[in-house]
């Protein structure tokens, strides 16, 4: 009972995992601002703001955009649970846990899940995603634009087409893309969307940003069962955000302060500089990667900026050179898990975390704990980065 | 595009609503403490406290006792999604708005759901109890032990006996008991309490505490169906906030930062003084709502300490007394709803929001109000809460 607690005083961490990443000090105080009531004026401007923030973010103009009172899987059973029902047919596209994970709510709301697969990593042509669509005719397709497990992007386009042509609905999980790199909900024809706070948009973990298109709302509105989550059905929530402010729950009033501070920070740096951001920082680490004679996993071209996969060198366990950098460096980078464990590094180069200064830190520590293990880069992955970024100044 | 968005800065409010309620200055900065991964060992040490201190606020040995990675409505859910499957019959003691929420919940995992009904506000007597468990022998029993809807408490011992007879796992609602008076969740023979982090507790909303007994946990492995959730899956969630840390979802640190500051804080102040300064205060509250001439709502004896329903006096408009206590002088408090829409305040006097200081202010506050609004009270409420605590100086 009467146990000393000291204060909460965590460990200096570099955050340049999948996620968590490193979060900006006005963003911190911003959450650390007296909580108002759920249903205060000023909690409803709060509101308004994160709505037209993550419209832009986005790129939609849906009318249901709002954070999730939850993480970013608390998103995905959102974006399942609403429009996948008892009976329904699912498709989806499986090269990755994410992908995985998504079916799994799938078969958890009575679905016939249907998947076309591939190996971790490795993504999908247009053909054959076409084909399966068109093949197995779902009510609701779902992909993973960023797989937070492998470091490949599934780019939507002919997906959503292909899934509008047989009347489904698609979903895409954006957890790791979302101010990162475009997501263009609306463009590229996304029924419905979600993502976390804690990736690229630089807030702490805890809310769930989630975007669903009219025809989406128009199928919810007609869904004969009901949802078995009350607290993630859409109607409820779409009642409590809207203009009625129909109380539902109590949101997380700290966490929706973090996330309208964190997409101010978005806001103001542009979409257009923080995407090139990524880029670079991302380019120039995989170069680092290169020059010190290691791989990819994925395929170039369909690499994520955001979350970056080296191979772990032949003879070196991933998990020595991880404690290295946490205990002597403090950096956190995690390893991969499933069909990719001991076999990739993944290495979160995102938000605030994406910055020159943390590649070439990386890159030189990661260099060192390598050496450490007995592995010889034939190169200075430090020095292919910053001639990286002096030979591209602009 | 170019709006130009200003800080976070929030009026300045005295929460004195059904929560939340005030957070101490120490929660925030403990709040704002740099994020660490989700698999870091430093969350882990914190997940540890957060479950040793809950065990004491709880009154639990539970293993399984730790906060759910939502709001309070997201530990119901929890609560009702992995004890209540499909066929099952669940027996609710409804005399308020949560409990027809368990309800709904319950009837969206597909129970049959019995209800004893009473009036908002009325308790259930001991024979009452036992003769409708004995007489409809559900799976699963639910009860609300505070009402935040009505302020009424409903003790649990005589439901978890008669359960425990016909076999039946119980589900109470503890989220405005929770730190504010004894929950007693072993002695009391609860299988499953939940709660919230915003009001007994004093941290910002965003996560549910939750504990669940041996034997509920012994049903959850033996349950054949699955839940329709898998966020608030318990068998998931045990296994990643376990010793084996299986990776589930990114917990939301921050909060987790947060509500382990303010379990420390109540963990100082002592569980038996706590409950006595809430008990002091809201007796204090009373003594001069009733000098005011006003009523109180439930009945002496079954009334929350923490949440407090006096009776709106006939011909004045609550929303008016509302808006000016808001407007005028940052004080929250809020109105009924449902049946008791427009007929009773909802007047929070918990967690670090339950001080003499609180309890005078608001006294003079709601006088001043209603006088403005044509009502005139016998004699000052004020006073008569000085009085009560001048002559229980102990």
């Amino acid at each position: 009972m009467h146990k000393k607690y000291s204060p909460v005083q965590p460990p200096k961490r570099l955050l340049m995992g999948p996620g968590p990443s490193m979060v900006e000090p006005r963003v911190y105080a911003a959450m650390a601002q007296p909580v108002v009531g759920h249903l205060d004026p000023y909690f409803f401007e709060i509101m308004e703001d994160v709505h037209s923030l993550l419209a832009q973010v986005y790129g939609t103009n849906n009318h249901f955009t709002m954070a999730i009172s939850g993480t970013g899987s608390a998103g995905m059973e959102a974006a399942v649970s609403n429009f996948v029902e008892d009976g329904s047919k699912l498709a989806v596209f499986a090269s990755g846990f994410f992908a995985d994970r998504i079916a799994e709510m799938g078969r958890r709301q009575g679905a016939q899940v249907v998947r076309l697969e591939k190996p971790w990593g490795v993504t999908f042509s247009a053909d054959e995603s076409r084909d399966f669509i068109k093949r197995e005719k779902p009510n609701v397709v779902a992909y993973v634009h960023a797989e937070t497990s492998t470091g490949a992007v599934n780019p939507g386009e002919v997906i959503c087409e292909a899934a509008r042509e047989v009347g489904a609905l698609t979903i895409a999980d954006c957890v790791t893309s979302l101010g990162t790199m475009p997501v263009e909900v609306d463009r590229t024809g996304i029924d419905i969307a979600y993502s976390c706070s804690q990736k690229g948009l630089g807030a702490p973990p805890g809310l769930s940003p989630l975007t669903a298109s009219a025809r989406a709302m128009e199928w919810l509105h007609k869904r004969t069962t009901q949802n078995h989550s009350w607290y993630l059905d859409l109607k409820l929530l779409d009642e409590y955000f809207g203009a009625s402010h129909r109380y539902h729950h109590t949101a997380p009033i700290s966490m929706f302060y973090a996330l309208r501070e964190a997409l101010v920070v978005v806001s103001e740096e542009g979409l257009e500089q923080r995407y090139e951001r990524h880029r670079r920082n991302h380019l120039a680490f995989v170069a680092g990667m290169e020059a010190m004679g290691m791989s990819m996993h994925v395929a170039a071209g369909h690499r994520l900026p955001a979350l970056n996969t080296p191979v772990v060198p032949a003879g070196i366990e991933d998990m020595k050179i991880r404690k290295r950098l946490l205990d002597g460096d403090g950096i956190e980078i995690l390893g991969g898990f499933g069909p990719l464990a001991g076999k990739v590094f993944r290495v979160g180069i995102m938000g605030a975390g994406s910055t020159k200064e943390n590649v070439l830190l990386l890159l030189e520590k990661m260099e060192d704990a390598l050496k450490a293990e007995g592995y010889a880069a034939p190169a200075s992955g430090r020095a292919a980065a910053e001639k990286y970024y002096t030979s591209r100044l602009t």
